[in-house]
């Protein structure tokens, strides 16, 4: 998937974006000959090798309308996928929602324990914003700076954090489907809308401009945030590669609970169709982000 | 303590440059009338009214040795703050030192909840970041750009949180003086030297030219933990305002079990010495960091 080429299946995409972040992560996290051994295994275990990179993937694909240089949006992408692993680290907690399974293999609590899991999280929160404050990210600290800027308050308490501060108060507080879409929006949404916002940035594009890009970013994170809702109740725990039935049995609302499976199902559909028709500007240059639309509504994992 | 004023006593340089922190990180978590109200109380809970603020003192006191706009020395010695707030949050969880006193307050995770705590602390990490990231740290994206880079290595697995996981592995572990130092000058040492690098980048001198000061920052971290170590074995709790002879318990080496009461005072004193003498090019301008050494050689809390 180069920037000038034809448009590629959404799977090869995906796996070549996967395989970029895992060789980034891989040199990033070399398994140094001392007592923090197990702290870097650790954090190779939760980010090397699992999930659907669909973060990284919006990154790169927005970054590559604006012909970016593949290694600076990769970094950047690597960056943000290290904010999404810290979070799924520190939620997988026994204190937080207690999981033992993520990406079909055991949590990192598990797998470890809860010290290293918890220093793990904090280490790969910082290396997001190494990786980022670095040359080879951007020459132009302008960049930088602004992507830093951005991850920063898309991943803190007014954002993902929050929103995951939110959802632990959720449990019987009977939210409205404002209060959920909103919870939704900072914790599953900043993180999408700031995949999208990073690939403006480094194609330099100044953010009067972006609004088709948030508008997409905005129907496409909370059609993610259904689709998850409707995998959670009726999806394969074998494929999804982590424990389902949780919102029912924490009874929280959620928009399945406060939609129904078919309104829900609708509202998933119609919100990728109108994330879509914000990428009409670009025509076929967005051709990936299109296809990834319509995998955020069909996919199984 | 203005910039240009002569030197005035540590304690009410401490006390000011405490107050500074606290107004800085009242306006930056004013509590949202959400579901997030507890996260934000969690955060004024460890990050406001508490602590000698020794860091911030470090940084803005060697940004005024270059002149360097308070406003902007103290936004970004929060920033240093927030990071160390946020690893208190986090060492002092169940699962890692289980402390229920900190600063003469009850912990986090005991005033609110664990999971409270864990998010508290991602959300202190990330408004760290954010801090850094904005304009009004620095008109030079330059220098933003630094101060970032210099804190996410410094408080990372390189650093900070590297030096925690050490920890976590010295119970039992017979750690050797090598071993023990390159813990200390990743746990505590990394900070208090971006303490002072942070000032140095604010003063915009270059890497070359900081060889002084970044010989002071080693030096005085050392001694720190030194003081610290003694401080453990014969402190008084109630002044401290946290449990005390933990190390002993633990069975851990320290500077302390491998160098014995006596000689661990005369290294700590010898190296506050050396790191005053680093200090001699600044002159009667460095009044106020030549006190820090001598405070940290004395403290009792």
């Amino acid at each position: 998937m180069s920037v000038t080429a034809a448009p590629r299946s959404l799977g090869q995409a995906m796996a070549e974006v996967a395989g970029l972040v895992d060789e980034a992560f891989d040199a990033a996290l070399r398994v140094p000959d001392d007592p923090r051994a197990d702290l870097y295994r650790a954090m190779r275990h939760a980010a090397i090798g699992g999930g659907k990179r669909l973060r990284p993937l919006l990154l790169v694909a927005t970054a590559d309308l604006f012909d970016v240089p593949r290694d600076r949006s990769v970094r950047a992408a690597t960056a943000l996928e290290a904010i999404h692993v810290y979070s799924l680290i520190h939620d997988d907690l026994p204190a937080m929602d207690d999981d033992d399974l993520r990406r079909g293999k055991p949590t990192v609590h598990k797998a470890f324990d809860e010290a290293t899991a918890i220093l793990a999280g904090d280490c790969l929160h910082a290396l997001a914003f190494e990786l980022l404050a670095e040359d080879e990210t951007h020459p132009d600290t302008h960049v930088r700076a602004e992507l830093i800027l951005d991850l920063a308050r898309a991943s803190g308490p007014g954002g993902m954090a929050g929103g995951q501060a939110m959802d632990l108060k959720a449990e019987g507080s009977r939210f409205d489907l404002g209060t959920v879409t909103r919870l939704q929006q900072m914790k599953t949404g900043a993180l999408i809308t700031a995949a999208v916002e990073a690939g403006a940035i480094l194609g330099r594009i100044p953010p009067e401009q972006r609004t088709p890009l948030r508008g997409y970013a905005h129907d496409l994170g909370l059609a993610f945030q259904i689709a998850d809702d409707l995998l959670d109740a009726e999806g394969d725990e074998a494929v999804a590669g982590k424990k389902l039935r949780k919102d029912g049995e924490q009874g929280k609302e959620t928009f399945l609970t406060l939609l129904g499976v078919e309104r829900a199902r609708a509202q998933c559909g119609m919100l990728v169709a109108q994330a879509i028709e914000h990428l009409r500007p670009y025509g076929e240059r967005a051709d990936l982000l299109i296809a990834l639309a319509h995998f955020v509504e069909e996919r199984d994992r």
